[in-house]
């Protein structure tokens, strides 16, 4: 007999990530949706009236009281503020909950960093060593046992999934920048009540920022163990549309390299990971075709020298909650497919 | 007294490119548009059939018939495909008629160019030579003074509006490859019936195209000075936006050059040139700022030897149809802003 | 032990609909997609070179051979022209396979409607009587023993959801007319090459078409009993947008009748109707809450003798293929929201 | 020699509808811009810094101080909420300046409207009754010699083009409702800070709001003269778009009363209104047919004894910032078409 679904909470559940991964485990087999904890300082809300997808009375988002930490849950996701995330993981892995954490709270294993980058002294430095990045396809193992996994930004996700099998076989000139260009739509920012993110402001238009000075950009460095001698060239876009996020990366190959290397090296790395799929060399990913699915694409090609990868996810799915279930999936021993739409 | 307004022909007017060039020649105070001639095979039309914005019975496009050939007009626009620019520019020629063309007939000047990339044999190579590059605050001496204006591709003159500067000041290095990555809203792609282009296809989505394989690329390399050595890596991508680009630019700087180098280079560089405005570093520009402008935006950053910088215009206005009608102001001695909106 | 799942063709699987109705039956539990046949002309297709959201390889739509109709499936979708669907229905239905049509061919049950309306001439009048009207919720037990389904038009089903109710319960003013204004995405055109589709002109915009001049007036006015002393106004509007529709109801109520009235007649019809969610007064449906659920949203409110009554639909899903999958439930007895997002 | 231009105010000018009214007086050739006067409360801002189409530094709003009040300017557009519009009206109506009040303050007649609708006692109901209504085409000669003109809403403006000609000749039965079904882009609803109009919630999404209780209801009655025995059935939605609007009129006609009617009504009341554009008997306006001009476009059909009439403008120019500068251009007597696109 099936033993009972383990007990999940979804804490700062009124985000786009957070609504999301209500979504997924409302419906997941395996797991329980036990509560949906609001973020500190807001109240008891009814879904529905965040997303009128959700049936109005179905679920609420309960503020955080003693009471409930009494009766912790086996797991929790936290889509939270970095600085919230970090102090109540460290509450909850106290006692006994296993944690995946949605934020950048601990993502990058260097204290400093934390100060620099996220304007915040991280509270808890030892757990840093401790979590596990949570690149489902790259960490199942350590994703299994973990009790702190620290789930990776969106274009870390789509960046790395797309550059680890080549730099694991040595196919990048070790001499040259890896540029990565990134594009997202507009629920990447978050729910945020700014001008920028109106409609009638982000219609119709592309925007970058934080251009050479993303916090992605440590984030998928320190993944492919580059040193401040090999740089990440990264500037994100902001698209008009609401889910999806495109990374076009553009790399100098190794003398002698060619299409066929990275072909293998790709095909090699994803034989048995469901949630990527290789186009092929000159076929391209678009948003629509992952869009609402865990899953990443990628397409390449090469010439002269040079290669051009691209890999396109959903940023709320394989860029946040869905690959925090997948993660999920992994820690509780279930299928990695498990409850998620492929 | 002010002598007549020089008769000009708009001929192709019924793609995007062309309507523009209609739109704009309509109310421009310095030409009079004498008539709108149809694409080869396309008969007469009512241009409020086409788009709206005209009104019912204002505007016709007629096929072009020897006897409109009889009374030349002092200029012609050609929005054609590129084989049938190249044949009737010669004509037009031949009759005394100065033509600025915005298709790809006469961008390139080495004639092997055409049939590798274009499909086709160029039937008069010979042009090829004489040809300005009107790329406009970059060749207005000659401008004024051609026959025959090539007027640049979207993309390039995006891309050469930022890059010029920097090379010619040298401020780039010369060793590494200059990454072009381009963001484009779906009338980049002209009035084309494909599936592809279906509202339901290209909303919410994002595509890349050509990659390392698009006819720009040389574009932009031939005006750069560039030999085979120093590449220009590029890959377009179809936003679901309806007008505007955007080029985000990734380059290696020499060796002890700094953002106000590159500040320095870009004011130098425009100084007197109404329609390229330089926000400054780590400013960014958007389509928004640009749309339905004959304006290029330009913003820039520096960090550690790397320079992006990231350019916007209308792909309509300075990408076509603007620039077009700009160059026309300059080889009939207007004022270069006149009949533009800035 | 559950027996096999009965096997289940789609026809005509690469427009919008058929895309759907293909997904959809792809997981669904109690059916197996044994075909998906493409619409007359149309040759063998691998579906990810229309949508890039099925895997290239896993499903392909092939012609409509002798052989494959020696082994007819249980059921078929039809999701085809007008005048091909009629023709191939009669086909099917000899052969025992039960139907369900997408199309408009059977939904009007006098045969002089066809002529005139939709341009032919209707091939089998008999079965014009025999066709049930596959409003789901109005007609399980007829559904559930039909041979063949005519599943309603996109409109008809928001309108008649919302309508039939008041109508029921004697509420509405026979003496003055329904007003329906109608609005849709994209999608609700199919995928038409035409240049109102394309991005550039359907983005920003909205359009009326065929304003009391639509086939889904008489269709609605039918499932209401109407007849020619009774009109529906109805004009529909293209929205730009890929997917969801709402049709705003004006109405003159019955001396006395208030909305305590319109709220228990509606209450008293979806008691047991899962896909039918009652916001209540002055709560209004918004299309993203319905967009890729088989769930159709009600609002309303009354004021001075006046009724307006919103109703939100996913035109691909309740407008379309999601409902045939609910009609497919009926017929072979199984839940009636298996393999149906709600 | 023309005199000098007279200097013109716009009174809050960094919501949508005055920096439209910025944008035209920056580039009229009859006024001079000579202050942006901030919203009560809001500081000194470069407009550049809400709007990238403005060059930085170039245009900066200032609050309002005795200073500025000494020299009083010709007029001003006041594009303010209702109740601070009222009040600033009148003070400077006092100092002699003649105003156009984008607002609601001043359009309906009744001083009880005000609590009841605006959710404000009206401070100078005096002034209420010289307030002139400024739908320009149908008041020039008492706009001519206003010192107080209301400028209509958007919808009003939209509803009272189509429907005034048909009224003021007798075609509209008085027996029926006459139903308005609106469709608004984002920008009608103000740059408001709600998570409704965030990019990814009013993206692919239509909304009804205010139904049968939207205050533009009122407005357009008191211009038909309808007492409380003609109802205005009125219901607005937003639509996925920045800019332009579109009213659905449904009437029932007089007995005997045809299509021929309606457009001699239409035709005569228009014949010398550039800015109206009659497209014809089911020739239906499109939003992008109208966006960014001053036009409205309308189109109409007739069976069965209904009508259905469509108009469409832009909220931003016909219906706020454009009318405001025609009633300013007859207010001083200008062309009435001058420096408005058409």
């Amino acid at each position: 007999m099936e033993p009972a679904a383990p007990p999940v909470w979804v804490v700062g559940g009124t985000g786009y990530s957070g609504l999301e991964a209500v979504r997924l485990l409302g419906r997941h087999p395996g797991f329980r949706l036990a509560h949906v904890i609001a973020s500190p300082g807001a109240g008891e809300r009814d879904l529905s009236g965040i997303d009128p997808l959700f049936a109005p009375g179905a679920i609420r988002s309960v503020p955080l009281s003693p009471n409930l930490l009494e009766e912790p849950p086996a797991a929790a996701l936290l889509a939270l503020p970095d600085d919230a995330a970090a102090g109540l993981a460290a509450d909850l892995l106290e006692r006994g909950v296993r944690v995946v954490d949605l934020s950048g709270a601990f993502r990058i294993r260097e204290a400093s960093h934390y100060p620099a980058h996220c304007g915040f002294e991280h509270p808890k430095p030892a757990l840093l060593a401790e979590a596990v990045y949570g690149l489902s396809e790259w960490q199942r193992q350590h994703i299994a046992s973990a009790r702190l996994v620290a789930n990776p930004g969106c274009y870390p996700t789509a960046t790395l999934l797309a550059l680890l099998p080549l730099e694991r076989a040595g196919l990048i000139d070790p001499q040259s920048p890896v540029v990565v260009d990134g594009k997202s739509g507009a629920t990447g920012a978050g729910r945020r009540l700014e001008a920028a993110y109106l409609f009638a402001e982000a219609n119709e238009n592309c925007r970058p920022y934080s251009v050479l000075d993303h916090r992605h950009a440590p984030e998928i460095a320190q993944a492919l163990g580059f040193g401040p001698e090999r740089p990440v060239w990264f500037a994100p876009h902001v698209l008009p549309l609401s889910r999806g996020l495109m990374t076009t990366l553009y790399l100098r190959l190794r003398r002698g390299v060619g299409g066929p290397d990275i072909t293998a090296a790709l095909s090699g790395s994803y034989r048995s990971s469901p949630f990527v799929r290789l186009l092929g060399e000159q076929k391209w990913p678009e948003i629509r075709g992952v869009v609402r699915t865990n899953r990443c694409d990628i397409g390449w090609t090469v010439a002269n020298g040079a290669a051009v990868v691209v890999s396109a996810i959903d940023n709320l799915m394989k860029g946040a909650a869905g690959q925090a279930i997948q993660n999920l999936n992994l820690m509780f021993g279930r299928e990695e497919t498990e409850g998620l739409p492929s």
